[in-house]
């Protein structure tokens, strides 16, 4: 039992903040203007220049796709080197696009790597990795609880040698975007069929005819441009049967191996910015003076800083663990594990941010710090790829194994 | 002791939700969908067709002016019965103008009728209650944690017949509205006096020079329109000597006088905006199936659904004992029940609220059920007018008074 | 709507409260000190000198059966004018039956008033009234679920003119006390009948054959003597077939109806004790030096304090609506509100109790200042009479009703 | 980075868990009886026979002062390699002695191997670690708040070649113990230095005229015999000036290198004691019905067993890697992490004891399941060695730190 990361990771850490350093931190403010002004303009979802600019030079740094683990294709990383990097990545929330480490797109890479042909691979996967393209994941659907993935209706049915693809899919992240080329869609190819077997998974490349998106979905009044997350029509979609992942059926096994991975990210990330709300809130109560002291010397001030940095601390350990064991056991085994993390990170970094917004007076519900808008990515996460109750449920079910 | 509202209170109320049945509920897209074509069309700020419709409506029907207690001017409701009423309008957020009861004319016009010489309520006050003009509150300042009112910094400078004054203000809600034609300023007249004698309020007309509004604040992602939430510059504005309200050294007495009712008014808004979130929870718990039966049947649906009904309930008593004490007692007598209310329904309201959202999944945090709108207002008002910590501080204090 | 107690409640609050000042509050420590010599002497379920002394005292003062509500042979209070005098004598622990006002007898005495016949009224409930013995109630049982009462496995089976009676009970409280002559007891008449007409109750004189009380039942580390809480075991008991209350199959519907007043009392003793736990740490911490100022002024016990405050008004309206409720709709019609207190009083009083606790340092969970024992008591009423999860999800059912 | 433990500490585990089938879950009953008996006989402070007889065997296992790391009187581990067995013994409060590895002996030996003269560890270092007598740490006091450990009253004064001691101890756990032989005290050497130079450690052999120990004190009730914690006096008390450790004036300095092992001893015991409470909670769910189905399936359990499963797991590494910190940097630089886990264990602990309360109904506070006693010694270590807000504001300070 070792708690220090490793010198690759020691040296993949100093480079990567090196660049946040550079490049990241000193344009958050340039990035948000450019969104802006293209919302002025009329398009919040034209792709930035700046951020264009800045994939250029993160992968000249070798900065770039370093999710992938077990794949030449990537950078060479597990899931546990990775995930400290993803921690960084997280303190300024469009960074990981300048890395090519975006959600979802890495998910998508990742399914594709594992799941797809080589022709699949070819067409989709290679633009991917190159940053050139962008793509879309469509499996949760407004009609159903979608957080029990058997509820899913959309239907994907064979037709000579196509499928024909129908439904209905919301929370669609980045189909708003003119880069997003190709989806990975989700429905059911034999609702006859045993319940885990019903569904598939299948590429759909964006301009196939029937493809529509209706709308895009806002996060607390945030849209999230320039990426944002789409409702999307799916009407009688033709593609080639070739383009099914895996085989008919095989859709949950896909959505468990994918998801893995997608959820280590995406804490890593929330954790990042827990940290950076943490260091906010130490930095604004150091300064502001009320009833004759420092905020922070109130002590209920240092009750919070003090919880916020167990639960952080706790979280990461939690989440690094998750890591360890997918990439030595699988997530099969590590199934528990992971769905802990989907319920302890989220949770955790809403509170942390929640104080740190509470620290910050009216400043902190406003657009000037930034912490209303990460309070309401982590919000989000509470629910995207299932609700807190259906991962205890599943975690409270796991531990009861043992006793039966 | 009797926890049944009065005959009188049980009519209005009746009166009162016909009028939200009949107009406010059936508009609610529709008042969305004016504003939102407002913004479309280059400025969102405009103030909407429908309400100035249904302001008629609701005048005709005796519905206006309810608050304003122990003045023939007002309806003649005290705290206590006026309360009740805040609860419905709370239900939809933007019901509260079309009664000419929302904030912060509602505290502009208690103010300018317990303080302002005849000649300005002549002039500021009559167009108030008539709905005519809209007001502005210009106290908290982004410079200072004006949790601390004596923290203000702004400058209210007698020089002969006229006040000069400068300040930067923000969180003066209603600053964009295009009715606004006048703000209640606070500032310090004498910095050099004791503590509680420093601050000053005065009458400053919106279109007097040096006036400027810089910016509107979003909460969250939302910008509140066509309210919203302004940053506003005070240089070397001009207003005469007159306008000075109750005499200078006695701003803080207003602020004290001024807060007491607004607190009650939106704690009751909190709760019918909680009623309606746990409302909401319900009817979308019965009718979702995950895992094999309705949500609304799993334990955790039931416990929160509970607690939810428990924490509202409790809240409500709360508040209207408060605003019984403030009507009995008056607000000095009241100070700790107003500050406890204060505390604890933007509080329950975040609760019930967020326990909507996840009940929602995706759908909670987007714009279709209004449900992260809600949060991002009740999680406002935890920082409105003194942030938690701040009240609590002067309960705690309050409380042991007591056995000091 | 009045938050005001009646003027003949405030009479008998400003009686009590002078009978605690001089009665109660002074002979706190001689009452354990005195029940602590009978535990050395080798038996502490010795009815103690001082209690029946104060009976008397209390008695000739009028304070005497103030419980009992629509009956001649109470005190003429209705529930709502009962309760503020339940949370007085909840301030100290062993009080209540000083005014022959305690747990269980009220509850049984008051099943006895409205379901027993007049013989068995005259033999049990007048010498109850007389304070001259004492009584139990035997529902729980350790092998099921009791919270789910249609677990209940007891038998009550008619033999001629006789029921005998098999069963095993537990925290039937006061069975150790001597003075304890009978049982109400719970059983199944008819395990074949539906669902809520199982069940019956009858009354059992404590020295019938077969009849023998096991052991007491610790809570936390006090037997709660000379009190305590039996585990009771019922073989082959014999009783008259009179002795059945109301008729069989209707010991669920004497159940309901036993239990409201029962969880208004337990709920207003509760609460009580939390003022007295607040009170605690109030005065603890005022005179508490840590670096280098009073506790006190700790900003984190200003906000426990101020929630404290907080918890418990809002906990007492809900009750003493619930009691209005009792009083004017019935607890048939009050379920909701009666299963709400049950669950908000014990947590509140856990939480203000933990924080008096905390305040205390060592102290706290020690024998010196009560609170620990007070902290054991609250949390046994998370328990007792069924757990939270049951009356939470009793009060979710009632809610989502209204939508269905 | 890794997340196993070392084949050396698996292979303890292994022993370790081996003794505890063997030799203490079996007898756990047995003990509680014995001391039971001890009680009824009129002394329960007497040494059990089941504990000598188990220590031999531990002792001839090698099983046997696992702690003290970094001395060749240890047995070689290191904190991270002892932290683990420390969960093990947790999950039976009185199994730590068997293998002489309970406090307060623990610390007092890791102190005197510390700080003591070759002559004082020859005479108490020697039998304590033999197992032979007993120690106590006689430190905090009941005059004052000693968590602010500058707030220290007992004086220690030279008088030529010795020092005369006097004051007033409580919480010294053990004094009653009739094996306990020594105590370590700790009083101001010189109340003019400055304040964290005034206090000094001094070894005090048991049978010195004019200590005397008061009284036990008991903990929600329990009074923890046969070792229990003691409030002692110390009047002119006489001691060798060679008694003094380390030197005057390093109290302080010893109280913190003391204190870090002993946070991590406690920290990872109460880690096992929530383990169980968790096996127990989710055994007993399995097998109770209520409404229909066992209590286990209801959501409201799945949730707090994945909550229970969440919050353990991540204190478990928390606590490891402040093991791990002061095993590589030691103490000092490990400050933050020691404090907190301090934090982060106790209340973990009482948490998933509660909900295991909880689940059991009435007998969770009984004494049948050994939850509520479990709950008393987890509540209290958020008070022992400082309470949760001491502690806390440390972490608080701390981290503002890095932004001063």
């Amino acid at each position: 039992m070792d708690f220090e990361y490793s010198p690759k990771v020691k040296e993949l850490q100093k480079r990567l903040n090196a660049f946040m350093d550079e490049y990241i931190y000193p344009n958050e403010a340039k990035f948000y203007a450019e969104v802006e002004a293209n919302r002025a303009r009329g398009n919040a979802w034209i792709p930035t220049v700046l951020i264009e600019e800045l994939k250029e030079k993160a992968r000249a740094q070798g900065l770039w796709n370093l999710f992938l683990p077990q794949s030449e294709r990537g950078a060479g990383l597990t899931n546990l080197e990775y995930a400290p990097l993803c921690e960084i990545m997280g303190r300024a929330l469009w960074s990981a696009e300048v890395f090519n480490c975006s959600a979802p797109d890495t998910g998508n890479m990742e399914t594709l790597e594992r799941y797809a042909s080589e022709e699949l691979k070819k067409q989709w996967l290679a633009p991917l990795l190159e940053g050139k393209i962008r793509s879309c994941f469509a499996m949760t659907e407004p009609a159903v609880a979608s957080s029990d993935a058997t509820n899913i209706e959309a239907s994907i049915v064979r037709d000579g040698d196509e499928y024909v693809i129908n439904g209905r899919k919301w929370w669609s992240s980045g189909a708003n975007d003119p880069r997003c080329k190709v989806f990975i869609f989700m429905g059911k190819t034999d609702p006859a069929a045993e319940k885990h077997k019903q569904q598939s998974m299948i590429v759909v490349p964006r301009d196939t005819p029937g493809v529509t998106v209706l709308r895009s979905l806002p996060v607390f009044g945030y849209d999230d441009a320039p990426h944002g997350h789409g409702e999307v029509l799916f009407e009688n979609v033709r593609v080639p049967a070739s383009n099914i992942l895996l085989g008919e059926g095989r859709g949950f096994e896909i959505a468990q191996g994918r998801l893995g991975p997608g959820r280590i990210h995406h804490c890593m990330r929330l954790i990042g910015l827990a940290e950076r709300a943490l260091e906010d809130m130490c930095r604004r109560t150091l300064t502001r003076v009320a009833f004759g002291k420092p905020v922070a010397e109130q002590t209920v001030t240092l009750e919070r800083i003090a919880n916020a940095r167990i639960l952080i601390d706790q979280a990461r350990f939690l989440v690094l663990n998750a890591a360890h064991m997918m990439d030595t056991v699988g997530n099969k085994v590590a199934a528990k594990e992971i769905a802990m993390i989907k319920v302890a990170a989220p949770n955790m970094a809403c509170q942390v941010i929640d104080w740190a917004i509470q620290a910050h007076g009216g400043g902190g519900v406003s657009g000037d710090f930034g912490l209303a808008y990460a309070y309401a990515q982590a919000r989000t996460l509470r629910l995207a790829d299932g609700p807190d109750e259906v991962h205890r449920n599943q975690i409270g079910k796991l531990e009861l194994k043992k006793y039966k």
